[in-house]
């Protein structure tokens, strides 16, 4: 029972201890007590359960459990668009299972996000992934890389990019590059990278990339199968 | 090329005239500018082409277009929650190309609808799915059913209950019930209908909600293929 109780990631299993922002969540808005229950998590995939002490010291009641990682890992690349898009497709990749998240910057990003500000972005969606990753019971927070170029993102193995007509996913898809509003620049569509198709209509960035990780992890998990006949990645170059 | 350009519902494709709130959105968010092609739709399937003219007024330039609708049929049902939840799963299912959007009062439904206001809000969705619709380019817009309760809602043809480590969806699962934050009640879950997995961990209600819309339509679509062995609906009574 203790396996599925509330997770909170702490700096060190060995001696956790709740940070200040979890402390106030668990005491003001979950309305946690001493005494009870939680999982302590490193975010890596290391957890043992525990009890609430106070001053949020936790009380370890159990060995730590070392959840494998499940295979083959998935990942899906954002192109960065404005507003605030990129978090929700952060929070829901995370809950979806995603192991890693790749903020991309494309021909037609309508924001283009220099260095400085891309840092203090990745910094924002990397809480988001955490705070995520607690709130599905995750013990894996996905890795959300540095801000890459359109070359760095399309060279993750089993790429493949969001188009609309695109075609279906292969067993070998492991990552698919989703665009910007805008679309991909002929010169992206000319990569070489197969086109996956998410989808019947136009969805906006946020959701297409949604719609990657529902179908990646979906096929992960055996729950859908590739369609008979879903060529393996070939060249499509214009 | 005018029927891939923007899509704007109206009353009446013989004449088609703007509604109000669409001619200051096309006005002034989108900086259409009088003489513009655009697409005028009955959100039903039918649309034609158009010209902007003024005072909103639209110039038909073609022969109206009768899209058929895509077969089968797909629904997703969306248990009632507390806060803004349901605008965004309605949203998302209208990118996606869901036919039908019900929501359900399920026994742990932490917002109890009373009659009254769940007009209201069902006035909302139906406002928020024709915004959606017309985004995404689809000129068929869902219908949002008024409030169902759990057994009418468990009575769609094809239906499966979405649930953490349930199987996977058989070439019959046409609607899909999503369930509130606390979960199907003991007895929702003995209703007979099949339990469908939509990954591996645990969704919020608004996400399973988009899983299932993004598995339903990438089945229908041919983008991914149920998985050997699925079997078709069967009781699973407690």
């Amino acid at each position: 029972m203790e396996g599925s109780g509330r997770l909170v990631f702490v700096a060190d299993l060995d001696s956790p201890v709740l940070d200040d922002d979890d402390r106030h969540h668990l005491a003001r808005v979950l309305r946690l007590r001493v005494g009870e229950a939680l999982r302590a998590g490193d975010g890596a995939g290391r957890w043992r359960p525990c009890r609430l002490g106070p001053e949020g010291v936790l009380e370890p009641r159990g060995e730590v459990v070392d959840e494998p990682a499940p295979t083959p890992a998935l990942t899906v690349a954002v192109a960065l668009t404005k507003g605030a898009r990129p978090e929700l497709a952060v929070q829901k990749l995370t809950e979806l299972g995603i192991d890693r998240i790749v903020p991309v910057v494309a021909a037609r990003s309508v924001a283009r996000w220099e260095a400085e500000r891309g840092d203090r972005h990745v910094l924002r969606l990397r809480r988001v992934a955490r705070e995520a990753a607690m709130q599905s019971l995750r013990p894996r927070v996905p890795e959300v890389t540095p801000v890459r170029d359109f070359a760095e993102a399309s060279a993750l193995p089993g790429a493949a990019l969001a188009q609309p007509g695109g075609g279906p996913p292969t067993p070998a898809t492991r990552a698919v590059l989703v665009g910007p509003e805008g679309g991909w620049s002929d010169e992206e569509l000319g990569c070489g990278l197969p086109r996956l198709g998410l989808g019947s209509g136009v969805l906006r960035a946020e959701t297409a990339a949604i719609a990657a990780g529902v179908l990646l992890g979906a096929l992960r998990q055996g729950l859908v199968a590739p369609v008979l006949g879903a060529e393996p990645p070939r060249e499509s170059t214009a």
